[in-house]
């Protein structure tokens, strides 16, 4: 069982960062706590950062009551978004608020080794320009473009992350900052976070989508973001949309969602069409320039990953289905195919209030999400007391 | 905020049932209230019935200390389980046990005011059979063939309860019973939980699916049951599986799974063969006799069922699924076709784990979730004050 001790001081962190700031007397009515516990618990919290004296509340005569509130600087977060090709970093403060941030080009196929120094170096020089210091960071977050095994945090059998197959993530990052807190989640999950708590923070049922090289999904539902059993719920990319059909996927299967829509694939459709793309980036051009064959395929590719939705949608009733990654990038006719098929293959009390649109956090929801993984962790029961 | 005197009832209930007795310390430690307030909260506890003394601890020198125990009789629940064409009526008490139960033929089409007057009168004639009163009812459980809204609990548009769109059922069971405490949800919910509660406690993810004259599904997802925005999420019975068919659904769209594999449609498609069945009944004997159509039939289903719930393991990543419903007593037949699907349809990451088994509970779910939808919400900080 939980310390009660912990829990009346998550629980009180939990009101000041709702209510910005509350008297002893506020402490008092949340906790249950008598008056000289409150006192003890308050100092104990001053004494760690993460509380300060905020000025003094209206009195309704006498001594005025003191007044305290959330320190979000107390500590910083490094965040960190991993894709084949690239790897941002940020330090933020306990609010999300960013206080430095880097994009830097790599290549993941350069395995954990050389690319989680890179990485650490960054977060290192980061949070010396930002005038803090490795013994302030609360935890690291991080978000992998594969698999993640929930328990240990380590990729599993990731498809485009050679090398990394059983890689000590957390061990390794560990060891590079002297960071005890390291959370890995893969990049979907982390994206969903990131989109809910910057853009969509009372929203509780949410389905965030990416659109890339791969598809995937991460839920949040009722609040809380769907794990699984094994930690890869949200993983669609497999999903059959096309029985009877000789398409190959990555998997070894055929007619897999990503088979049909992934950025590979549209990459081997357009090419077999004629058209000069090399990277998603190069179909997102495309159909930003108006080319009509790219659009067609655009929008073709929106009714496949609509299907899968649909089905999604049937299961987990969202109220907001948010599409990302790079391919998102590409406009309307992507989103124009998703909204065809989900509106049009769903029972009417599941969509009458399913707004479906697209990411509005454009390369920044992973590093917020990375962000808000560690938050959550470290003022909760459960890693409050490393902060104290 | 909650009153935190709430939260230590509520904790303590946890532990006692949990722990089965708790000393005066050990309440002390799990709540951090001081020596009176644990006297004065276990004296609230004991004058509600739901706390009594439990003979005494092994001591460790001196006054032996007191040890209290939770009482699950202390309060009854009313378990209702309405289908289209019987109603089940339970009396259990807060720990799940049945002490008496009923099974009555109905016809759901005579709408909320008949149904909801025999079901009433069953459940008064049950209780008092029981030896029991209705002011020791704690609340009333009841779970409906149609979608049910949330917020109000009341049917939304059911398809096959003609009459009830709309119905006040909270309301009417309160005033035939006078008993405030009403929950309802659609039978497919409350057989997952059932299911989750009776045979599978520790599971975290498991998904229920009910196929019968149509197909849903209840999630369980790291241990809550997934409502979804509109309190529809489950509704997996008209995801397309068919692209370019003819086959109407009732719905008005084609190629929806039931109208591929739910009873209705199958019904429809033995008839169509020449085979003799008016009923879902019918058309688990046919199978259970051996008929080789009907077996090739409820396999071809199987297949069918397997599509939508290949992409529900995608999505949700659940360790068990649960066939139940009426055309799950077929055999292995249908199992064998949703199996195929499943397992040659999702990653191995998802399924490595993954048991799809038939529902252990035939008849006996529904009644049983009922009871845990009343007793989870009773226990519950949001609850307990009515039992105070």
């Amino acid at each position: 069982m939980t310390d009660p001790t912990i829990k009346g001081l998550t629980e009180t962190l939990r009101l000041m960062r709702t209510k910005s700031e509350l008297t002893r007397a506020e402490v008092t009515d949340s906790t249950g706590w008598g008056r000289s516990t409150v006192a003890a618990r308050l100092d104990q919290l001053q004494a760690s950062g993460l509380v300060v004296p905020s000025g003094e509340a209206a009195s309704t005569g006498g001594r005025p009551p003191a007044v305290f509130a959330f320190a979000p600087g107390a500590r910083v977060v490094v965040a960190i978004d991993l894709g084949v090709t690239h790897a941002r970093v940020a330090i933020t403060d306990l609010s999300h608020q960013i206080l430095t941030s880097h994009l830097e080009p790599i290549a993941i196929g350069d395995g954990p080794e050389a690319v989680l120094g890179t990485v650490a170096e960054i977060a290192a020089r980061l949070i010396a320009e930002a005038g803090r210091r490795l013994d302030e960071v609360a935890g690291i977050g991080i978000g992998l473009p594969g698999p993640v095994d929930h328990a240990t945090g380590r990729p599993t059998n990731p498809p485009i992350m050679p090398g990394w197959d059983g890689a000590d993530v957390r061990g390794r990052l560990t060891e590079l900052l002297g960071v005890s807190t390291v959370l890995v989640d893969n990049d979907v999950n982390v994206m969903a976070l990131g989109e809910h708590a910057l853009v969509y923070p009372t929203v509780d049922n949410l389905l965030f989508v990416k659109v890339g090289t791969g598809i995937g999904a991460g839920s949040i539902s009722a609040g809380v973001l769907l794990q699984g059993a094994e930690g890869v719920a949200g993983d669609i990319g497999h999903v059959a949309v096309l029985e009877n059909t000789e398409v190959a996927c990555r998997c070894g299967n055929t007619g897999c969602l990503e088979a049909m829509a992934g950025g590979w694939a549209l990459i081997r459709d357009f090419k077999a069409l004629g058209l000069d793309v090399e990277t998603n980036a190069d179909v997102v051009g495309l159909v930003r320039a108006g080319n009509a064959d790219a659009s067609r395929m655009l929008r073709t590719a929106g009714r496949y990953i609509g299907q899968v939705l649909a089905a999604c949608v049937s299961m987990l009733n969202p109220s907001v289905i948010v599409i990302g990654g790079r391919l998102a990038e590409s406009g309307e006719h992507l989103l124009a195919g998703i909204r065809e098929v989900v509106y049009g293959r769903s029972l009417p009390l599941a969509t009458r209030n399913l707004r479906i649109v697209t990411s509005s956090t454009i390369g920044g929801a992973a590093v917020m999400g990375a962000a808000t993984m560690v938050i959550n962790h470290v003022l909760s029961d459960a890693g409050i007391a490393d902060l104290l």
